[in-house]
């Protein structure tokens, strides 16, 4: 049975790179299907990646192997692993922190490191800054193509020494959910945040209702007003702003057909918090 | 028999959307070929995911299934539709003016509301704001897989329904050609007129005759000068400007190796007059 | 027998025409396996086009179809070609220098001229711009899928005559080595030389060695300072300079986690000269 192999980097498109790691994997294997999640991660953001990867996962079958490099510690002793996860895929990445939101969320049922000396493409020695297609596309596409069992990939590691990123869940604090913007939808500049559907229907709060959103960088307070919840953009007028579910099922905020993101010059990471109660 | 199903978004490839939307095809068939048209529209822009769809389906195969997401109302009650057009291909969209080019200039044959009682992912429902991966990924999947047939989709509508953006032909008046700027060659920043070869050449120019071309935006000139009908680039020097026919048998205005749309500012639509006369 | 179709263009992905080719190429044949190796190479840079094969080739099977498609002179007699390369496998393209580095550095079997009597998209003949879409996929398909072989694909020209860039190879003189930056590593603005890895070891450096490093713009100074020699990223502090051996074998230079390129406003080309010596 051959499984998919997904591939998500911060290499960008723009040269070679990635059309080598796939050429590599196609090496391996001529029928597995090749796919890419994205490639256009922000260079060495390793938060990013592992968002990215909890964006996805779920929406491919089980059995599928994802390759994921943003590797800024190439060449450090870092260790190169395959991890199974709960939902029956796998993740070939750096173990660097890319992992982290798989961790908290989806949850690793095994981890392995990655024995170089079975598992590196042959007669790739001399360069040691390219490991995405020497090692990780080339055991991923062995796994994916059922070249090499999961169990053979290098000896098995405890899954509490996963390299995790600071991961802060929100919280409900008297009548204001109290979390963080985890990360931008690039493309549209709306806020997604680390608040559940679930813990802000908390707040006693239907469609339609206003709630108030504040927006701070560190202590400083950048955005404070209020808004609609709306059940999605069709609720309210083109350029005003709203709260919704996003496609994570997580509370975004966007102002229809506008950039929120660029209009108030907002940021992610832990140190971008946000709080919204009801009014 | 598996049809290939190919992707078009304003989704950008920042982020994981993409990935999601393949993922869920690929869930509905391992087997079906997935391609993307392009996923650069801009954000929003209707008119331009239309007429990618036109300067594209020809090239596929019979059978085909495009799955087009621009979708500034996904969340009111704009439908959601499958065609058949008179190419024997599927497109699976939001109906809200995507179809306007290939209603013009193909025809559709049929069209059915998507019924998302059963062409709904199944556990989807909680998000409002991402239909291109819970219904039309899914739905286009499992049209080109022949899951379901186009029959069983949803209820047929009428086809003089479809929602059509404005639509002007190029006029022939007097001795002058009078169209718009449709769209531009992105990269390159040729523009692309809605001036057909055929409609053209009944000014009675040769490869190599000079041409008047005057660009208004409303009714201020923003060009008029007089340059080549050439075969191809090399008709001219580099830096020279050139009316060409360009892939879609349409007429093109460039310069050699330069961006036209950027050293006079152009933009589309149908703001964006041009007209043309035999010398 | 099916082999896998890679193709690259100065198009972008921004508009339809990758996926035109795409679907014409699919058309030919649902079975061969489609990929890119990329469609940023900056529009109308034959070098980078040309640099952008030698990257990738030798990780992709042998039987694999390259499509180029950097065209300036689309429409000048330039020739359309197939080459068969050393590494038995074939690259469909204008003959206009993208050949260079694949002549230099991998070696061309037999060039043949396509006849485009028997290999262009059937009833494409009115537009004289898309040779991208119309001649070379449709060939590269066509021999990828084995519906014409080799042989077939028109007359044989002689290798000598392939068209080739200015050249130059780096060169030990006295203690220095002297050469060229031929390309950036986009995302990251590493400087990638033409010094090869074995040539640079003739200055007797081993990995923690400080090499001092001078790079001219034409007879411009641009940069002259002394860097360590690393294995890796992890051999420096991030922000530091180092040079190191590339993913293909090649020097580069770069700032772990900066940007060199940037940092010093650093292109490419033979203008851009780069001497290092032992320190």
């Amino acid at each position: 049975m051959m499984n998919a192999l997904v591939l998500q980097s911060d290499f960008g498109l723009e040269d070679g790179a990635v059309s080598a790691m796939k050429g590599v994997a196609h090496n391996v294997s001529k029928v597995i299907p090749i796919f890419d999640n994205t490639h256009d991660i922000p260079p060495f953001d390793i938060w990013a990646g592992s968002y990215r990867l909890l964006q996805t996962v779920s929406y491919w079958p089980k059995g599928t192997v994802f390759v994921s490099v943003v590797d800024p510690g190439v060449g450090t002793n870092r260790k190169s692993v395959v991890v199974k996860t709960k939902g029956e895929q796998y993740i070939v990445t750096p173990d660097n922190g890319t992992l982290t939101h798989i961790y908290e969320k989806v949850g690793i049922e095994a981890i392995r490191e990655i024995d170089e000396n079975v598992n590196r493409l042959p007669h790739s020695g001399a360069s040691h800054t390219f490991h995405g297609r020497d090692i990780y596309a080339y055991t991923g596409a062995r796994v994916a193509a059922g070249v090499i069992p999961f169990e053979k990939v290098g000896p098995e590691l405890n899954v509490s020494g996963v390299i995790r990123l600071p991961f802060c869940e929100a919280e409900l604090i008297d009548d204001a959910i109290h979390g963080t913007i985890d990360i931008l939808d690039v493309r549209y500049g709306n806020l997604w945040t680390n608040i559940s559907r679930e813990l802000f229907l908390k707040l006693g709060v239907s469609y339609g209702n206003p709630v108030e959103v504040n927006i701070l960088n560190d202590s400083r307070v950048i955005y404070s007003n209020v808004m609609t919840f709306g059940k999605s953009f069709a609720a309210i007028h083109v350029g005003e702003p709203l709260v919704y579910v996003n496609s994570l099922d997580n509370m975004a905020i966007a102002i229809n057909q506008g950039s929120f993101a660029r209009a108030y010059n907002i940021g992610t990471g832990s140190s971008w918090r946000i709080s919204i109660r009801k009014r």
